[in-house]
């Protein structure tokens, strides 16, 4: 049988999701958890797919992961979990269920704390930028997301990626009560970096540096070198993942 | 001349706001970076006056010191403290100005996350609470608070405090959109540990262990022992100090 898990981290001390020999990584932390829980014979955990693979020091609230095996007790599992994963539901998924194929769309956030004086309580979950911005120049930004654009400028050259066509569901800048501001972005498939080379040239157009018109037309495949700095990981949280039908996400 | 500092910090590795022999406190880092920053001649910074003595592991968004010298250059002060305190503003104070006495009201929030999972990316920040909660109890022993009232109950027993009764300004429960509930109450002064205790108690009431009425007789300056378990430090958070005529605050 197939189960699925909604999990949340604190990418921080993390080397990313993905398994990397000698260091330490979500994927490798649950699936050992899940081996203990679920009585692996050989000691292994069952092997995890993942809908976002997400980079060293990135955040999720939302992450969906899928594997071959029944589902593992909740609390067994988070009681055995460092204190930087939570499994926030484990549950069965329909026959064939895989978490990365059947996604339909991910959802991501960047939080951004523009004030001068950088944050003690919110250190390591919001980018602190103490220079002016023009908020408009980010929402405009924003706006011109929607839609099926190249991404090609928002990716290391040297890639894995053949495609870079890529469908923005929604896009937005939003300011929170607490001062915070928060890029929301939800699209079909994101490639590595996307999200924080994105960040990074908004940034640049909302201080002076970059036009509105000039970011905008990076969106027709222009070579990455076209595109801005890629912001820091740590402003940057996976919150949800869509499937046919279904919005699995995380809450904060 | 006075001076005045609106600082942040998190609470988590800090034995609380006060100096104590070969205890890492707030009080001694800040004045510590202020003495440097103001290069007094023994290499000692001036000696801070501060609005609310924090206990170890409760964390500040707007606390207020004051102490007599020039203002310190913010960025100088927030480049020599350590990342988990920050000073959010630093500016001239009126002739004779005393950030505790002075003060006329203390605001606090305590944080609570009431789901099945505990949470990886706000540990350390709410307090985890995985079973039921009346909501609506919860609502109904803060609406009591408004007024003055007998808080005996809700401080330890071995004490300094000489007066009990205190003069509460507002007292609510809200709830947050990603499921956070928050207790938010403004008084003249608190007592040690007053809103730790408060919210044990309440904590009681809302799960169905404590009536609301027997809550509502605490108030009337019944001892210690009449009332619930102390809360845990690292859901609290004390956001702004008023003064006359102003409400000092600090910003998420």
């Amino acid at each position: 049988m197939r189960s699925r898990l909604l999990i949340e981290y604190d990418g921080t001390e993390f080397a990313g999701w993905a398994r990397q020999p000698g260091k330490r990584t979500v994927q490798e932390e649950l699936e050992r958890a899940l081996g203990v829980v679920l009585r692996a014979p050989d000691g292994a955990g069952p092997a995890l797919t993942v809908a976002g693979r997400t980079d060293a020091g990135v955040h999720a609230l939302g992450q969906v992961a899928s594997y071959q095996g029944p589902p593992a007790q909740l609390r067994s599992l988070n009681g055995l979990l460092p204190d930087d994963v939570a499994v926030l539901e484990s549950a069965p998924a329909p026959a064939g269920f895989d978490a990365r194929h059947d996604a339909t769309s991910r959802a991501y956030r960047y939080l951004l704390l523009n004030r001068p004086a950088r944050s003690a309580v919110r250190r390591g979950r919001v980018l602190h930028w103490p220079r002016r911005l023009d908020v408009d120049a980010l929402v405009a930004c924003a706006a011109a997301l929607a839609g099926r654009h190249d991404f090609t400028a928002f990716t290391p050259r040297e890639t894995h990626h053949v495609r870079f066509e890529r469908e923005v569901v929604s896009a937005a800048w939003d300011r929170h009560e607490d001062g915070v501001l928060e890029f929301s972005i939800e699209a079909d498939v994101f490639m590595r970096h996307m999200n924080r080379v994105l960040v990074g040239t908004m940034l640049e157009v909302a201080s002076g540096r970059r036009s509105i018109d000039s970011f905008v037309a990076l969106l027709d495949g222009k070579p990455r070198s076209a595109a801005g700095q890629t912001a820091p990981a740590h402003g940057l949280y996976l919150v949800g993942v869509g499937y046919a039908g279904e919005r699995v996400l995380g809450r904060g």
